[in-house]
């Protein structure tokens, strides 16, 4: 079979690249090829792969091409992030909603044409919810909360999930979407965005480096693990049409913490002084932003699938740690850990 | 003000546009100019008004020539309707997503060129609405009860709700969208929709002309007259953006009866002659449609506004007999109703 993903060259992407090939087939069918579209260039040992192809370049822009053969699954990663659409509204709206469409109505006219109906995978995001004076958040937030965006992103999700369900509904796609979690610990350097401290204040004292946390240690957050978040995808998308149920997105199953119990998972895993590089001089901007996102999940659609949330935040750590050896440069954490 | 109402030569946007006339003023400004934006030409005594002008042809076609004027308030209830998104899906993306971000578009040129920033009014639906094995319809639907569209048409409104919203966060517009209701009685000639009985089957026998019920007795449904529908429309876009207090849709107030009811009150308004005209013909393709619409709503953010349903059937059908005595033909109805 021929899978694409877009967003493929990105952190979750590749990862989810790297497990297809390594799996060498998807629900049940071999993989013969596997194409990687992203404004960016697959890096590492992914495009040695024989199976693998990559395009470069807006993803609405290389849909014609793209859809000069045959897709039996897809991978719908592809976005722009919340701060970008924020930022450039008209950017948001192409890369999100007008790129999506495209990309639907590629496989609709595969379909059409009598080709194969794709099976699609939609990345939505926890983004979607919110609340106001009027509709508040709930306290504990269900596969069947109504989504309130407070933000262009948020807004572009819940528009392609209704989007997906529709294509789906008409037979011109087999889709699926699923509401993404907050991702810890992310690899790599600090962003810019409000979630940035979620990865950062663990993975900046794990490298020897001075971070900050700037919530109240008693913030209440929603985290997976990138491994978790990948086997949510991948159940997500092998599930048929009848164990899904509903078109409706499900939302992936989330850890909830607190700052505080991140921090203590830091101590405990990798020392004393791997905490101490954590000040807490606190960012009332992001403490509002972060105080707004949902906090507490019933995943009941999730968990029929046998998906489970992190069991804690110490084995989070663990895996980023085992996955990332070289990121771990704190001469005392190396020694907690036994690697010196 | 310059007033534009898309579909202006619709049913209820011309209706709108006479009561807008009428009152002369809209949130306590005098009335300049109505445009009245349509794939038809207005029919009627409208276009004699000095005040009144027309576009006529596609929305989205037709922007560039209408943004050529500042607009202050824009009714936008231009629609491609449920049977016809069904048929066509493409035309349906087009006309109802397409035409409405080419719209939003414009209003936020405008706005970024210095001009004013529009109030807009959008007429979603209660299509919207659905249930599944998973997440079913509830007994009552209340203004945050999740969409979970069964159609193309409530698809598209129910992203454009969402369009609409984050439009007006970024400031870009004043935007509100309410969820119109079905509307009886409809004057006019019999259509093949789904919901044409429910209008039809009280507009038939005044006629004089036999009609038909397709659903059994017991079958609820939920309705608002021509005449709450137009009171809704003009609260909920004369409303500040505080007495809103929200920028998720409103539920516009419907009253909750049974077509053994509206027939009952065909026998008590018109007289059993008329009643008799009605025969009892299950369809059970209607009668599952129909079955799986929300017939209950809790309007409390309506109610707010200090609006409310129609008090009982009764009262909706001589509202229709009140504004179309001509088409009360039945020589009994006509005597009972004291014309002969």
């Amino acid at each position: 079979m021929n899978i694409l993903i877009t967003g493929g060259a990105g952190f979750l992407g590749s990862q989810l690249a790297a497990r297809l090939l390594k799996r060498g087939e998807f629900a049940g069918q071999p993989i013969s090829q596997l194409m990687l579209a992203d404004i960016a260039t697959p890096q590492g040992p992914l495009l040695a792969d024989a199976r693998v192809r990559s395009q470069v370049g807006d993803l609405a822009a290389s849909l014609p091409a793209l859809m000069t053969q045959p897709w039996h699954m897809v991978f719908h990663l592809a976005s722009a992030v919340s701060a970008e659409c924020e930022r450039d509204f008209g950017l948001g709206l192409h890369a999100n909603l007008d790129a999506t469409r495209a990309l639907l109505e590629g496989l609709r006219a595969q379909a059409e044409r009598g080709g194969p109906v794709a099976r699609l995978f939609f990345s939505s995001s926890v983004a979607v919810f919110g609340g106001d004076a009027v509709l508040p958040l709930p306290e504990v937030v269900r596969d069947g909360t109504p989504p309130l965006p407070q933000s262009s992103y948020g807004t572009h999700k819940a528009m392609c999930e209704l989007l997906v369900a529709d294509y789906t509904r008409k037979g011109f796609i087999d889709g699926r979407s699923a509401r993404l979690m907050t991702v810890s610990v992310r690899p790599g350097r600090p962003n810019g965005a409000a979630s940035g401290f979620l990865s950062g204040m663990l993975r900046e004292p794990l490298a020897g480096q001075v971070s900050n946390c700037p919530v109240p240690l008693n913030t209440r957050v929603a985290l997976a693990s990138p491994d978790s978040t990948l086997r949510g995808i991948l159940a997500v998308a092998e599930a048929s049409a009848a164990q899904l149920g509903s078109r409706a997105a499900i939302n992936l199953p989330a850890l909830s913490t607190t700052a505080g119990e991140m921090l203590e998972a830091l101590a405990q895993v990798a020392g004393s002084e791997a905490r101490g590089l954590v000040s807490q001089t606190p960012d009332a901007g992001i403490t509002a932003i972060v105080g707004g996102w949902p906090a507490r999940f019933d995943h009941a659609r999730a968990s029929a699938l046998g998906l489970a949330p992190d069991p804690d935040f110490a084995t989070i750590l663990r895996q980023y740690i085992d996955a990332h050896p070289d990121a771990v440069q704190l001469p005392s954490a190396r020694q907690r850990l036994g690697w010196t």
